[in-house]
């Protein structure tokens, strides 16, 4: 019996202190999961179950529609224990996906300090350091000694999203170095603070790239990452645990990107169909467009075609062929460029490479569509090509195979050189481009080795 | 002046306490790039000059060709002095980028308690949970006080890897309880660890797939993870930087796949031209052949493309879109099922909503190139198309999308059932399938409303 069907159980059993043991044992990740897949009147009851601490927690993991659901039933005092609990960056997060009512509420049940920070959270741009950053770190003073420091740590830690990495601050709440709790623990009680703080502190602004900021907390494998303002005071810090979310988040948002649609920060199952359609058109009409040009192309070479009909059936695989090599190309760039392991000053040594791997590539699969033609074609499926057509066959793929390791390594640094996402120029767009141009080769050569068309 | 010239010039004037105090403040990544970009005798001298803990974390750092010259040139008693400083998880990843004279080397000056935990360490199988962890972490017994406790942390936590997650094992070993160093620290001095401890612990097993592991991690925000043996005797722990390298990898894998490239593990300009051929070539291969059937398609229908050339024009662009219409629904769900947020039970509802969303695309597609083909193609390219053939492609383009789609979406989803990896259902392999059918589909229908083919 799995965990939903365990909770409907009790719940249909009315055994509420039953239903309560048994999600103690449960993480808030699991019960929210379960919570979701049962029905709101349900939902209402499980969750009034779950002690104050875990509740808080729980309501953090659930999807947006249900902590809607669910904030619509408290009571303001309700709301306002339940926000006490959570803490800053999560609160803020859920605000950006309630409507503009519940925001209201929310924000007219949070204390004025609170109020404040919250307000200046939502200020920072989307995608910036600031927009994902808590306000909750422990900071200390340079002159503390390390007894005094534990000390305050054991008093203010408890509400802290994480105590392991420590801020040294000015009075002024400039950063001046960083100290970790286990520096601290290793140190002897009566060391002084600035003495074992590091003072070469690697930040972040606020508004930083927040994909920038988690790459460089994973370079250097941070736990957290203090965000100053233009001032170098400490506002805030990101912590790894939502650096692990950006980084997939990213990571999905390029994959999106590199099969032609336009990203979308919802998981598939809870994008509605009109969306999922609004996310994918664009580049369909584009794509489907821009194919106009190799339509014309093939119109330019009706004559040849009507008279060598043998020509006309290896198109879709000298494309297909053609776009597959391209794309591998413009995708191992593309993440390259991404993951930092390829920069702008490697343009030649990728392209040299690429030239390379591209005739190796060509070279074996020429010879190998060579013996295809010879053995399956003609052999087996009797379809008589004429060796000049297989010649030409052959000969296409790897002039074409060149060209589109080519354009597939070249666009994407161009795209970056030019401020643009790389990720764009993946698999579709460079498909289009590499139909045009072994097209082009294709006809080309077929017009100077087959003398009679 | 970057940081290469500045170490390159300090090195020229022979300058050695000045690239101390200049290194002092680097960070070790940010040392290793740079030395890399310098020639052999360059880093040699470099590295000599930087502190022993120091150097043990550049070391780290750097790429195996580097890390095995510097180890040659090493005499037994520094090699010795380097292995003591770095962490067990790093000497096992750098032993296994090693030729074998170089790992015997290590083995012999690692001393041989260490010896036996690297050897233990290199037997867990590839991406198993085991070939991840690191077996330096703090353990506690569940009678311990706080203090008790705290003191065991400050006087062994200097060699552990982490000291922020502790484990509470019985005297055999067996995993009892996790309590974090934020709840020692928080808790009172006299309290037990046994009682605040939180013994519904979340672990993985020895042979669990890292990838898995690295998830969950991921979803319980966990800064370590414990690994446990068949017997629940806590043998190691994943730390979330090492998890997040994990992620990063896994989502480069699928990218790799997804693009028709046999995944590698080293960055771009690392792999040799011959290894970047070997990764490719067989995809383009096993790719080029199946596109036999397409022409085979075509040739079938020689006779009636001879008579209606217009037809032929329209081949790459129903190819490409149906392709493109068919990835974006592929890559959608394998990324979606890579992350979780779909699952096998909802197969049903992905495929109805990929259906309505493959309708909306067609439908728009269909009025458009309708009207691209009459205002552009026949207006100003004057290729003078029939409408009866304009007709065919834009139906063609409803149920082509209509079939990419349903294959893009089912597809990975069957390869999961079947225990394959739904990576190897993106958009090359889709392309190759949806050729065939969407050209099945429009000489179907060319037959029937072109009478006179």
């Amino acid at each position: 019996m799995d965990m939903k069907e365990k909770i409907a159980e009790l719940l249909e059993q009315k055994n509420y202190a039953g239903l309560k043991e048994y999600l103690s044992a449960e993480t808030p990740q699991d019960i929210a999961q379960a919570l979701s897949d049962l029905d709101e009147e349900q939902i209402l009851v499980a969750y009034r179950v779950l002690p104050k601490e875990t509740a808080a927690e729980v309501f953090v993991e659930m999807p947006p529609e249900e902590q809607e659901m669910l904030i619509k039933t408290f009571s303001d005092a309700q709301l306002k224990l339940l926000l006490d609990e959570m803490y800053m960056d999560d609160t803020v997060d859920i605000i950006e996906e309630m409507p503009a009512n519940v925001v209201k509420r929310i924000l007219r049940s949070s204390d004025p300090e609170t109020r404040k920070q919250i307000n200046e959270l939502l200020h920072y741009p989307e995608d910036s350091a600031g927009s994902i950053m808590t306000t909750e770190y422990v900071t200390l003073r340079e002159n503390m000694t390390v007894e005094e420091a534990l000390l305050r740590i054991r008093r203010t830690g408890i509400d802290k999203e994480t105590v392991y990495t420590c801020y040294v601050t000015s009075p002024a709440r400039v950063l001046l170095g960083v100290v970790s709790v286990k520096d601290l623990l290793v140190a002897s009680d009566d060391q002084i603070v600035g003495d074992i703080m590091d003072s070469h502190v690697i930040y972040a602004n606020t508004n930083e790239d927040k994909e920038d900021v988690v790459k460089e907390m994973a370079k250097y494998d941070f736990l957290a990452m203090p965000v100053v303002d233009k001032e170098k005071r400490l506002v805030g810090i990101v912590t790894l645990d939502d650096a692990v979310d950006v980084l997939t988040d990213e990571a999905t948002e390029d994959i999106e990107k590199m099969a032609a649609i336009v990203p979308s920060d919802k998981p598939y199952l809870r994008t509605g169909v009109f969306e999922t359609w609004r996310k994918r058109i664009p580049w369909l009409l584009l794509l489907m467009v821009s194919a106009t040009f190799t339509g014309q192309i093939i119109t330019g070479f009706e004559a040849a075609l009507a008279s060598s009909v043998a020509l006309t059936a290896f198109i879709p695989m000298l494309m297909d062929t053609g776009g597959n090599a391209g794309s591998q190309a413009s995708v191992t760039i593309i993440r390259g460029l991404a993951l930092g392991e390829i920069e702008m000053k490697d343009v030649f040594r990728v392209i040299w490479k690429e030239l390379r791997v591209a005739l190796m590539c060509g070279a074996v699969l020429s010879v190998c569509n060579f013996g295809k033609i010879m053995l399956v074609d003609n052999l087996i499926f009797g379809n008589d090509v004429p060796v000049n057509v297989a010649l030409v066959v052959c000969l296409t793929i790897i002039v074409t195979i060149f060209f589109s390791k080519l354009v597939g390594s070249t666009l994407p640094m161009i795209a970056k050189k030019l401020g643009f996402d790389p990720a764009v120029m993946a698999s579709p767009f460079i498909t289009t481009i590499v139909d045009a141009l072994s097209l082009l080769v294709y006809f080309g050569i077929a017009t100077v080795v087959i003398t009679n068309l």
